[in-house]
């Protein structure tokens, strides 16, 4: 399968996904406005064009998290550090990577330079996660069964201090929400993380037009300090992974460790089973490497900040007032049609402009529908439409009551038509591979263009070994996605690399 | 005026308002379950009641927002110190409340305490207001006219560390929103800084039913590097002045310090004039001291996370089908109800718990109408009906269509309920007062209950010196609350301490 690249002009984004997929994705970013990296090291600006996607993402994912009972709150953003000691596998696994608080003033030395001063007695670390904190008030609120299920959410920034920055995928600052539950027997809590998993795979799927696979992290790969991490996985345009999802089965560890104990129907005391998960600023990284093309962002129309634009073309002076009421009927008529649950969200670009440049500006920020109006579309009843997910050779003159009547539609087309494009894409760099020559070739030499990256997804047998697991990421910098939950297999065969029968077929891929 | 207190009961509070108003406050919000402290110095808990309060208030103020042209955006946790010190006068007000990062990871010393490590060159002050890292962006993103007027707001968390902390009303960390816009023209700018006060006023006064007085601080209280700060005003129960939202005109100030400057149409180069606003979690604080009353905390109905609960009276087991049922068509017609645009939110309680104890509860939570129904009522098709905004005595029984019918009405007439009580409170509370004497009377021994608070707003002539300002304040504890915008003075008259003419008179009084 090949993504569409119109062949009537340049491109709009300079280097193409296929030149330099990396370079292609910052531009991509700069050219639709999303966002931008800031003074501070590793910290973004998400610019209002990148924001209001991130409104459409938490305002759908928080219906669905408040239609299955689960509340919001607001826990603080320090966490005092004999809290995040409290459990051992935790803290070891963020103290790398935790900014920390030392000093509450500012005061200014001899030379009248400003140094911090009003040392902490205890470091506060900014949470890079909330299981402590959030515990430690869990324990206090959690008397008794009657007190559980306790279901809550909190959105929130996040900061851990990666080396490594890129806008949406990886940033120091970033913001998500982080679901925490308590529940008085593991049957729930198990069943709490698979609910959450079930909403992400929901909402990738249906809302943001991705794909995914569901499954389990190897220990490797696990939140530090869980039992059992599942995950979504969706592959991106050059063949890697985006983790794009997590949710955890806690057991009692966080139970144990903030000693959070019920009172059960008989009297007995118990402790809880807890869950957490949690989808980040990371998902706007995801849909830009999933849907965008040569010419820049493409947006599922479900999330899109502005569904349709409307473009007045004004040659003359003389035809501005009609072309304005033509344009003004069409926007009105547009916003009164509804589209999953919401009006439709229109755009009249009325801007002192040139038109083509407008409409290059619209196409590269993702707008589904573009309507050129003009006064021969007017003469006909016409509009002249593009649909962001095929080529600008394909767009039409459509009969305007038509295309006013049908935009649910269309809108919903190209929603179905970019899930569709990306799950043909998974599927034709998707292997299963049974020996390991052809793993190394598929990994190393298989090269499908100039982008740098082989292969895709391998689905091959493990032996469940982490030396295994290791031996293959030293090699070929290929890690174990996840063990899938959503893909049978009904027979056994050889590990991939050490060849121990195995009846566990796992997703091995190059990852973000 | 006197605030309702139903004798029939010990109140649900104690202290009771006027035995003790600080802690009633704390007592309110524990009994409605709204927020506590948290193991962090200072920072508070959100607990959910209190939190969907909060996305209550977001929602409207976020539509108000964008209905103006605003476009949120979201930007660094952090400003690196060199950020911060470009406006001086604006890093001398903040100076001694910054938490300051010093450190970017934990490391274990011999003795395997973990440390801070990992030192960073500059340290990073957390937000206590984004003026200087918005405009380090704006001053890149304003190029031209063209690029004007940016129009950016951002829902954020700040951190002011305070030495003395009380829940919503003053926390190390709180929730907020700040705008912030530059424009081609102080004309234009100042007309924003209008534009929001009027947005905050109306906010204030039509969804938490708080009247509010807007105008101007005086140089004490003003934003530090604002020109002007507007500001809204409304009194507490005790009489205090509670400074609720603000709106500051920057002039160039923050311009000139981060360089941002925009070409016009004519090929000159100026700086630009800007503005900032902001409310926070404190207005929560604020219904809560207007509006709670001795059984507990009154939601204004616009803003209650749920609007009307029903308890099913259960008395025998024989009965249970029956009363469900009828509550359930109850809960079902009262949800296709619409108010204030969103449909009525109910709750129907069938925990297993004492109905008593349930009807205390949502009493306490601040619940605008309660409705029991029991088998008697259903004989009847009648529900039992409690507004929260009268006594418990005051009670009635209605049929059930009559008050599904007028369940809009009958929360409207809540809403206006509680507006009106507190705008007669203020009026009662506030005094025209022309000599110190009288002023110092009113403050000091005007006793009206037990609860340690002398006085309410004065209005007097001020001569506009700050050395009055502060005499007043060092002898009374009394400050000038604004330089109002909205009370016609016609004449002048002499200054309250020092006898100078002035035209100027202005509100005094305690505040928070």
């Amino acid at each position: 399968m090949e993504f569409i690249v119109s062949k009537e002009h340049k491109t709009a984004i300079n280097p193409k996904r296929n030149e330099n997929f990396p370079e292609w994705y910052q531009q991509v970013i700069k050219e639709a406005d999303m966002a931008e990296n800031s003074p501070v090291r590793g910290c973004m600006v998400i610019k209002p064009w990148g924001y209001t996607l991130w409104e459409n993402v938490q305002k759908e994912l928080d219906n669905k998290f408040k239609q299955t009972g689960h509340v919001n709150a607001y826990f603080p953003l320090f966490i005092p550090l004999h809290l995040m000691e409290k459990e051992a596998k935790h803290v070891k696994g963020f103290a790398k990577e935790c900014a920390v608080v030392t000093h509450h003033r500012l005061e200014a030395d001899k030379k009248e330079v400003l140094k911090p001063a009003g040392k902490l007695e205890e470091p506060l670390v900014i949470r890079p996660t909330s299981e402590t904190i959030i515990g430690e008030m869990f324990s206090k609120w959690i008397q008794s069964y009657r007190d559980l299920p306790l279901l809550i959410n909190q959105w929130a920034n996040i900061v851990r201090w990666e080396m490594r920055t890129r806008l949406f995928l990886r940033t120091t600052e970033f913001l998500w929400q982080e679901g925490h539950t308590a529940h008085q027997t593991e049957k729930e809590a198990w069943e709490e993380t698979l609910t959450i998993l079930n909403i992400y795979k929901d909402f990738a799927e249906n809302y943001m037009a991705i794909p995914v696979l569901t499954g389990e992290k190897t220990e490797n790969e696990r939140f530090p300090g869980a039992v059992k991490t599942l995950c979504i996985e969706a592959m991106m345009q050059d063949r890697k992974a985006l983790q794009s999802g997590t949710s955890h089965f806690l057991g009692q560890n966080f139970a144990k460790a903030s000693n959070i104990q019920f009172q059960d129907r008989k009297g007995n005391l118990s402790y809880v089973w807890t869950t957490s998960w949690g989808v980040s600023t990371r998902l706007i990284g995801g849909m830009i490497m999933v849907h965008g093309d040569d010419n820049g962002m493409c947006l599922p129309p479900r999330l899109a900040p502005t569904q349709v634009v409307v473009l007045p073309i004004i040659k003359e002076e003389s035809d501005k007032e009609k072309v304005l009421s033509y344009c003004n009927e069409v926007v009105g008529k547009l916003r009164n049609q509804q589209y999953s649950g919401n009006n439709i969200r229109v755009y009249l670009d009325t801007r002192d402009r040139n038109a083509g440049e407008k409409s290059w500006e619209w196409t590269k920020k993702g707008v589904p529908v573009i309507l050129e109006i003009g006064p021969r579309d007017i003469k006909n009843d016409n509009v002249f439409v593009a649909r962001r997910d095929r080529s600008r050779k394909e767009r039409y003159s459509q009969k305007k009551d038509v295309l006013i009547d049908e935009i649910t539609d269309v809108l919903e087309s190209i929603q179905a038509a970019l899930f569709d494009r990306a799950r043909s894409f998974r599927e034709d760099n998707t292997r299963e591979i049974d020996d390991y020559n052809s793993f190394k070739q598929y990994f190393t030499s298989d090269k499908k263009d100039t982008s740098g990256i082989f292969g895709g997804f391998a689905l091959s047998y493990w032996c469940g070994s982490q030396e295994c697991e290791n031996k293959i990421n030293d090699e070929l910098g290929v890690t174990i996605r996840c063990i899938p939950l959503d893909i049978k297999i009904s027979s056994k065969g050889k590990c991939i690399l050490c060849g121990k029968i195995s009846t566990q077929k796992v997703v091995f891929a190059r990852a973000y």
